[in-house]
């Protein structure tokens, strides 16, 4: 399977999810040797025009353990300061000069695919505004699959800000690919799911229902995602915002309700949403999840660069 | 040749840039069989005290196709902020410590020879202020050698900004040591090329002559290397500065007056100095000059760091 | 002997370095036949919360110079920005899934310490808030080593900002662990040595006093080891700051008083606190001093990733 664009998550179907996850798992066996080589003297470009070191540093790192080279800028938004009004476009066609593969972080939703239509080098979205940000939502899947053994039959309660939250959208796209999920939305009132997903779901005659009792959910799911509930999203509405702060926290009370072969999964940055006394309990998926990060990014890489 | 300092065009005489184009093409077709690891644990400091992530990210590519690896900042006028004041004298003495080569950009005309003057390593000079930007103008060169297949007798026109670009400026010293050579300096009337330069020319007997309409030279020359109208330098005479963006201007219609076999050059970023519409014609050579710069630099490290 | 966190100078006892300094001194030649690539595709990220470009680059050449690869930050304090509020603890499990060893600079004392706590690979601490920064303890000791031959025995004139500069504190806890030290303090009034260090020192009898007359102490000492006077420690204190820098001097005048084999030493950068006429000296240390941090740092990153 060689890939080329990476630019949203439902570009993907059950077989090729499966022979990306085969390879993700490859490519931990490749971490826990010390790396390899395969991609050397073959170059990444980071482009961010927005900061976002977690994510660079993530696809970075997944470069680097493949032997190949990072050449790389947060400040990509100077292509295209006032003065110099240089198109994406552009950009990309110049930056492809030198570099095997392009990582895209952009603040305007639709900024991956513009890129792509004009690319010979692959492109991968790393977040594109509103938009889709595919790498997270397959490593979301992927840790699923790892932690549970299965993705079919999976019962799922995503948690938080489900309006603004881009992960539980691309996330719920992906679900719908598979047989009898469940998934229950718990939220408070001002982050409900949108209806987009929500027809979405229904058109894929996938299960899900909105709880607005976590207790009464946590028992019988097999995995709570539970989400950051983003202060900048709210504006001036600081009751809102912190009415939905304190509504859904996953503290040792939540942990004792929840199945034993349960797992917590969150996109982190966590605030006060997850309590720290979770961490040790072998449940909290999190940490897990965000070095598989690097694991699906080593295999998109390999995937794109050598097939 | 084994090359140390390149600290401006004009160091280089005919014989030394005929070797150093060999070498470019050569190292073209390195990349081409996905790099080389000739400079393996050789590092590269790019130290830019002003932001030119194209340039930067050049060099760096550049580097690491050669199996090269690279140490950066953007930030260089941290070394000398306020309260700091180190000089550029010690912050060089102490970067070279741990670097084979340095590629400085600075903000000050001659920075690169100061610096040049106490480093052990080599020093690239990546643009000092109004001064000299040698790789820019080098890549353009090499670019007329491999579009046309060669420089002597060549007739070109520069088009736009000759009044404060570096590019054409130095292009034209480089010019100025082939034979035959013609030069037609189009421009605004506030953005004309400088008498010094004009002076060295003459000095030079390289034939030039300056020209207000464009559509008149287009069809009797081999280069059209338009630059951009730089707003920055305009100030507050936003009237001169829209009057000079709107006069020359590359569309289909100077295309259809340009000889069959003729290049388009820029150095990049164009805004609308050149249309769109004239990307997918093969004359249009700006975007393979960008990629040109990939492999001079590859060239120029090569020759540096082992000869 | 392998090593795990490196948090503070006073952690490795004068076996351990004596070993460090043997292992820099092999680096030394590693370096100077072109590195090595015992660290491939080993990653080590570099967190900087605050900008310290010159210990950022060091460190990343001394990973490279081995083989080994980077992925690096200097804008750390994003993960902790107000709406997000990660703690420390979270970003460095989140880092670790991703690198091998992580190189920590912060702007707090003691957030070193509280990331060892949590971090299954090794932290290196390069300098936290007012706290330590012990990879500079080590480089300035490994200097007296190189350029003297011996620690024990050394007498060294301590100069200038002894107060606030972190870097006269730790060397001083180092040298209270060698035998027949003699430590002049020379500072002006407003910065003299505290009196915690000076307890240290004699619960340690370790030799030293406090001198106001460089010129009596210069012809008498192996080393003089002279400081910046931070501007930025001074806030409004305008007068008591150029009384400060103005009083004690490194010129020729001083270099004629000292002994044809003492060294003059500095961590860098100076202002006027050297003048530039006795760089040429050979008793100038400071730049060499330099330089062995890139060996230091070899070392302890080979000595952590290998042993």
């Amino acid at each position: 399977m060689k890939l080329h664009h990476i630019i949203k998550a439902q570009q993907f179907n059950r077989s090729k999810l499966a022979n990306l996850f085969t390879m993700a798992h490859e490519m931990k066996e490749v971490v826990q040797k010390g790396g390899s080589d395969i991609l050397s003297q073959k170059v990444m470009a980071t482009v961010f025009y927005e900061p976002s070191t977690r994510t660079r540093l993530s696809f970075e790192s997944a470069m680097q353990k493949l032997g190949g080279e990072v050449i790389s800028t947060e400040n990509a938004r100077e292509f295209s300061s006032a003065a110099k009004g240089e198109t994406l476009e552009d950009t990309i066609r110049v930056i492809e000069s030198y570099s095997d593969v392009i990582i895209l972080r952009h603040y305007e939703s639709g900024a991956a695919e513009k890129a792509a239509k004009v690319a010979r080098v692959p492109i991968i979205n790393a977040g594109d505004g509103s938009g889709q940000h595919p790498t997270q939502a397959l490593l979301d899947l992927y840790t699923i699959k790892e932690e549970l053994g299965k993705i079919d039959g999976i019962s799922i309660a995503m948690v938080g800000d489900l309006a603004n939250g881009r992960t539980v959208r691309s996330l719920s796209y992906l679900l719908a690919k598979y047989k009898n999920i469940k998934i229950y939305f718990v939220a408070p009132k001002v982050t409900r799911i949108k209806s987009d997903i929500k027809d979405y779901l229904k058109r894929h005659h996938t299960f899900f229902t909105e709880e607005s009792n976590l207790k009464k959910i946590a028992p019988i799911v097999d995995i709570i995602y539970q989400t950051r509930i983003q202060k900048e999203r709210f504006g001036k509405r600081v009751k809102d915002y912190k009415e939905a702060c304190g509504k859904y926290i996953i503290d040792k009370s939540i942990l004792k309700l929840m199945k034993k072969d349960a797992i917590i999964m969150h996109p982190l940055p966590r605030v006060d949403d997850i309590k720290k006394e979770v961490d040790s309990d072998p449940r909290a998926a999190y940490f897990r999840q965000a070095q598989n990060g690097l694991y699906i990014r080593m295999a998109l890489l390999k995937l794109i660069l050598i097939g």
